[in-house]
């Protein structure tokens, strides 16, 4: 069966209306009902833990048995799960729906399944429309129930023969405005913001996100300190709108359970070198961002430290995501080869999501 | 006046016949002629020293009279010298020329001046037609003009964070084929291709340029080897096709001075990291080309060294020409802002030319 171009259009609106739902431990997921002539008949998002989950939350603004025949648009599969809202699949084939659109698969051992469910009792499913955007709007939920850990994001900002700073230490500003400016979006798109000690007693970070203008952005990421040495009386990152956490380091797992515990689900690690190295070298970068400015430097003050490769073979090798330009300077995404490679398929570290 | 859609064309045909000529020490050039109403009436190129120039080869092709209120679109100013071929800007004239078009400004003392001395005549001028396009085709004899020594390309592999090999100095491969593959395109483009004795002893690079099935390219760039330690007997440099110079390169600027005088007018310069840093800090790298692995090595293997920046204020800092991914890799190619400054306006640094 073919998906026709309603079907599409209804995919892309329900990866927007899933975004209003939050993001934290439950995924956002958005769904659209459509008549079988291609109508929308109801849009529906899911607003977080305990409440309905987005086919049910569309279906709830029809009347009975106006869904019967229609096409469920749905960004994440139905689950199969009696969780603390009863499983959608069911949902789904009491209502009537004949049809059953969705982009990724539910990777819970507990919710998985609700493709089958639905095949089982006659709906048409199919399954992996729009699939890679899916994953992208769905990331860092992806990780935390794969790998029971938030998606972590390390950066640094570099000169292009991979230095941090100049001999001296000076390094003010080595990338250009519009790098500065990208990170602080991305700031604002994370639950968590570390820095290690070293960072925080040289620089003297505030840790937000700001606009241009210094503003603080309406989204601020809660402040992490890594690492045994304290924090300064008048050190800024005590003025940060959300009270820091210090963590000593050594463990970073523990670390990272400790903030999914506390609902973080993204996590963005703002270097320095040491603790950016740290995560490379225990494969806990999922997403490595590094602005790159077209400045030569050379000495010994670089940007990542020892990551653990001792030859070549041992290389942490990465898929360039994307590139991009931004202002003078170059922004290089890419991801660890084996993360990318677990985000595909099934694995077996996966968690029940609520979903 | 304006420059029309058959003029463009043109000079995009000159600048492709420009290539028949030999890359050497007198600039490729490419001359078409358009009757008044736009027919191609004649091409032209040059053929190197002491034959016509590319406006005199095209005019000697058609019958006396034939170009009379022509419009000639050449890549190069007219010169307005007599060298070993008399001034372009008089043919132009004496064959009744309306309207001249052109690229690129003559940098040379005594050449330059052909547009003013056509303005004078009567014939319309319009310069700068497509120039960013006719410099690109031109680069390296600017630099010869303006700078009096061949353009010098330094390209180095690296990883992501900057690194040439992994601690135990092993590094095959860090790139993939299509950025080798790009490599042995560029080295096919040099005239001279350069490594130190570092690079020699340890890798023994044949220093050719090599096709996917490592048969040898047409064009070959002479081998320089930089250093005072001996070439081993052995040495795979001895097989060139060429035979290999070798200077001490505790003079870069004597070095190029001579290689110059052999013809040679693009160098390119393969490494290792000791060499590029030279190149980089004594500002003789008129092009950076750094192929980036998706990897991470960390460790001290830097592939490049110390470039004599010791405080960000004096980074060498550079302007992106290009971003290109090759197979998993990305080439960045740059250039140095004050070379880039330098390329653009007339500077007094320049060479009398033969055109
Ligand atoms: N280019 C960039 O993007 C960028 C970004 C940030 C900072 N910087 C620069 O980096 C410099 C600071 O470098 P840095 O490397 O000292 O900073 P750092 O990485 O912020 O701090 C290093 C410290 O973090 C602690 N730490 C916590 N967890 C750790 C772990 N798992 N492994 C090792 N150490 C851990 C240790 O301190 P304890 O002894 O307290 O445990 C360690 O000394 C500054 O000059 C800053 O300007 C550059
Ligand atoms: N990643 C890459 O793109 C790349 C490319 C090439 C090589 N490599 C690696 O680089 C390693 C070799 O590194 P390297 O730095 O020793 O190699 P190198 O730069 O090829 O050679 C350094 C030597 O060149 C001589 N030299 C000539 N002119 C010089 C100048 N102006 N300044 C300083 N030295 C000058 C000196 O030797 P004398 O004592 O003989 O005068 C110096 O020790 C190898 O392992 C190779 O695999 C990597």
């Amino acid at each position: 069966m073919t998906v026709n171009d309603a079907e599409h259009s209804a995919m892309r609106r329900a990866f927007t209306i899933a975004l209003n739902g939050p993001r934290g431990v439950n995924p956002q997921v958005g769904a659209v009902l459509l008549s079988p002539d291609g109508r929308v008949l109801a849009e529906g998002w899911h607003r977080g833990i305990g409440t309905p989950h987005a086919e049910v939350d569309a279906l709830s603004k029809l009347a009975p048995g106006a869904a019967r025949g229609a096409t469920a648009v749905v960004t994440l599969e139905p689950c199969n799960h009696t969780g603390r809202t009863g499983p959608c699949a069911e949902a789904l084939i009491a209502a009537g729906v004949a049809r059953v659109l969705y982009a990724v698969d539910d990777p819970g051992d507990h919710s998985s399944g609700g493709g089958d469910r639905l095949r089982e009792a006659g709906v048409a499913v199919e399954a992996g429309v729009l699939r890679d955007d899916g994953r992208r709007l769905l990331d860092s939920w992806l990780t935390v129930q794969r790998l029971g850990r938030p998606h972590v994001t390390v950066k640094w900002a570099q000169s292009l023969d991979g230095r941090a700073a100049a001999s001296d230490g000076t390094s003010q500003w080595i990338t250009g405005p519009e790098a500065r400016a990208d990170v602080h979006r991305r700031r604002a798109q994370a639950d968590a913001i570390v820095a290690g000690t070293g960072t925080v007693l040289a620089d003297d970070p505030a840790l937000t996100a700001r606009d241009a203008d210094g503003a603080l952005l309406p989204h601020q990421p809660m402040p992490v300190v890594l690492g045994v040495r304290g924090v300064p009386e008048n050190a800024a990152v005590r003025r940060h709108p959300l009270p820091y956490l210090q963590y000593s380091g050594d463990d970073l797992r523990a670390a990272l359970a400790d903030l999914r515990e506390r609902g973080v689900q993204r996590v963005f690690v703002e270097g320095g070198p040491t603790v950016a190295s740290a995560f490379v070298r225990e494969r806990l970068a999922d997403e490595v961002l590094a602005y790159i400015a077209p400045v030569l430097l050379g000495g010994g003050r670089l940007a990542l430290g020892d990551v653990g490769v001792a030859t070549i073979g041992e290389a942490k090798r990465l898929e360039v995501v994307s590139v991009e330009r931004l202002g003078d300077d170059l922004l290089v995404v890419s991801a660890p080869r084996a993360a990318m490679a677990a985000a595909a398929p099934r694995t077996d570290h996966h968690e029940e999501g609520d979903h």
